[in-house]
């Protein structure tokens, strides 16, 4: 099939991102999807040149009403952000019989239900993954992947900014105005950060994730918010003696009286996972009636993960083009022909870091021998540990923590530890991960 | 349109599940997808009639191959288990141009190669999202959520019964013998607990998630499998003293030289989201070259989370039959005609518990006098918390927690209490949430 044109509004930060994650990624997303997604047109007044990829492939004007008028686009991409003229391009690209993918969650909920209904009559596809929670696969979750689920509640972090403030005073009791100064500085605030830390950016993702948790219109005007301005250092402090954590949430509950929305500060208990997403990562907890309680993490902003939310709406829209098999989400997520022959590595060649625990007598020497076949097999230690012996025992158990080392490796060694004459039994071997990013 | 017609193979737990989830939320499924769905034939050799719900309206035989063979049924869901007969109906299922859609991880990760293949001749699909950490929709969000991605790496915490006897270990120093035997009374565990505690169960989830991480085709045979059973309490001690948690653990991830496919015991800092993920719960944390890090969390097992997967992947089928427009997911989740006129609670409506911070004078009588007050209003509180004065100071914060009031009582409870001589200035007041299912 051929590759299937996209016409971008907008170069900015989420632009650029989009525009270098297709480029970067063709070959990958194109092993999915089983044809080629091509940004052929953009729109732009000014964009940084040099840090975008691929951007020779790609006809750039500075009208976006052009690109949305182009026949050759079938799907348009809007990432101006604002409400105009973002709502009378999007209008047109529907008019024009074009699907739209948009990360602008103020536009869609203020004007989403006037645009889908635009979108309904016209009968093209209005994606807003990205408009929630940046790089969490969210709407997607609530719409599909818990589809037979009566939503209960919901609850989520979905202001990066906010969190980070609440992050830091919390861990290094900060004051509120100090780390927002800090979160300007680093780019996490807006230098009018009104939006962010009043909760009206949360409110506009709030307002959407209450719709379609509940199957109700889209109503922002009357979702109540309320910032985290107020919050001060010490009231951190008393929740944290109370056993909780303040966190900005966005709740979207049904009772039997009603719907509520509601964005404001809200102490949470410190066990619950998502008391636990800290900094700039966003969180939503989903109650459904079958699945129970499920939660889903990641970055809420930010060039890349929001593109990843982009272009997976762009190929959610290439796949419903089509009924023909071909073009459905393959079994294995990549197309049949497309599966690679990559060797499953044996787990001698994997490596990792090593917790070590191995019974030892308690006698001068030991130490040093066990660390001589450790060092000699180029492995490092970075803990160890060495409990006094319970009254009339002769052994001792010797805990290390190792540097990543090859299993292979690390299997030759344990078998000259467990031939010293000091060594009773088996080594205790537990691999250790730090599952960074 | 029609209702879809459902044959379901098997009424045991996911099975009997799956019947009530469809019947009882047949309107809000309906109201998502615009048809209905209908089981309207079921197998099984032995049932719980009076645990089923809408049972009148499904024929049951016994005889699963006749359900298989009906021409009346377009979806065809296997939740008996097993490698036979189940690989057997399936495989008929697809030969009579029927769609699939089963729980069976162990059928997936054996013989979901030659099971695709088949699909992929006839032009249907074979739907597993269930297979893989019950209702956590993991599988959509690999496949589809983060489809921009190079997948790098993903852990996943996919079986429960491991994960409930590494948190009882840790968390009430137990022994592994002794919790296993609890986790058998409580049903989280079989008889035969092999398949849990040796990690087999979870190396089949793995080997699936693995595939469609990376577009490998399946290879159960060649994860390394390492159980939970060696694991000893003063390992459990040793971990947290170092700072990790030890969790049950498959890795997935691609590297310059294969790919890693692995179950084993791991030790994780403790300050990773995962590194909580506590009891029976599942998680999987997946990292892609866009969007970062990303974590799913969930019921991995039970008669409804599980029910709650199988019915998704029913609905995604019955979107794919026809590309018409009103066939699509709609925009906000459920049809246009179908979004409800549900009132939205004003805030003086929502109950909620409350944290207040009040500046009070330090001296005898002011604490019974808001108490007084908040008595009255019929405000009942969980805990307080009053400091000593600093030095010179006369104002000291008074903290408390309340027990749940709507919010109008509270408001005006707060106006009396700042009316007081005694109180200065406003009271700090945030919400409390304990965000339990």
């Amino acid at each position: 099939m051929n590759p299937v044109k996209v016409g971008l509004l907008g170069l900015g930060t989420v632009g650029g991102g989009t525009l270098n994650v297709l480029t970067r990624n063709a070959a990958e997303i194109a092993r999915r999807v089983g044809r080629g997604i091509r940004i052929t047109h953009a729109a732009a007044k000014a964009y940084d040149a040099d840090s975008l990829l691929g951007l020779d492939q790609v006809e750039v004007c500075d009208d976006a009403f052009a690109v949305v008028d182009n026949p050759e686009v079938q799907i348009i991409v809007e990432l101006i952000g604002g409400y105009s003229p973002a709502k009378e391009l999007v209008l047109k690209a529907i008019e024009n019989g074009k699907h739209v993918v948009t990360a602008n969650k103020a536009l869609i909920a203020m004007h989403g239900n006037e645009i889908f209904e635009a979108a309904q009559r016209k009968g093209v596809t209005v994606a807003f993954e990205a408009a929630v929670a940046g790089g969490i696969p969210i709407i997607k979750a609530v719409r599909e992947g818990l589809a037979a689920n009566r939503i209960e509640w919901l609850a989520g972090i979905i202001n990066g900014t906010g969190n980070f403030i609440l992050t830091e005073m919390r861990d290094k009791g900060r004051d509120f105005d100090d780390v927002l100064k800090e979160a300007q500085a680093l780019g996490y605030a807006e230098a009018d950060p009104t939006f962010d830390v009043e909760g009206i950016d949360a409110a506009h993702k709030l307002a959407i994730l209450g719709s379609i948790a509940f199957g109700i219109p889209l109503q922002f005007d009357k979702t109540y918010t309320e910032g985290i301005t107020r919050i001060e250092r010490q009231d951190v402090e008393y929740a944290n003696q109370f056993g909780y954590r303040i966190k900005h949430l966005g709740i979207a509950r049904k009772t039997d009286k009603g719907v509520e929305l509601r964005v404001h500060p809200t102490l949470i208990p410190e066990r619950r996972l998502i008391a636990n997403v800290d900094g700039v990562m966003n969180a939503v907890l989903v109650q459904g009636d079958a699945v129970g309680p499920t939660l889903y993490y990641g970055a809420g902003a930010g060039a890349e993960p929001t593109a990843s939310a982009v272009v997976a709406d762009i190929v959610d829209i290439v796949r419903a083009l089509t009924t023909d098999p071909e073009n459905r989400v393959p079994h294995l997520a990549f197309q049949p022909g497309e599966l690679a022959d990559l060797p499953i590595l044996p787990m001698e060649q994997v490596e990792t870091a090593y917790y070590l625990r191995i019974q030892v007598e308690d006698k001068p020497g030991v130490v040093a021998r066990i660390a001589g076949i450790l060092g000699e097999a180029g492995i490092s230690i970075e803990a160890i540990q060495q409990k006094e012996p319970a009254e009339g025992e002769s052994l001792v158990p010797l805990v290390m923590l190792s540097h990543r080392v090859v299993e292979g490796q690390m299997n030759q060694a344990i078998a000259q530890i467990e031939a010293l004459d000091s060594v009773s039994g088996q080594v205790m071997r537990i691999r250790v991960e730090q599952l960074d990013a």
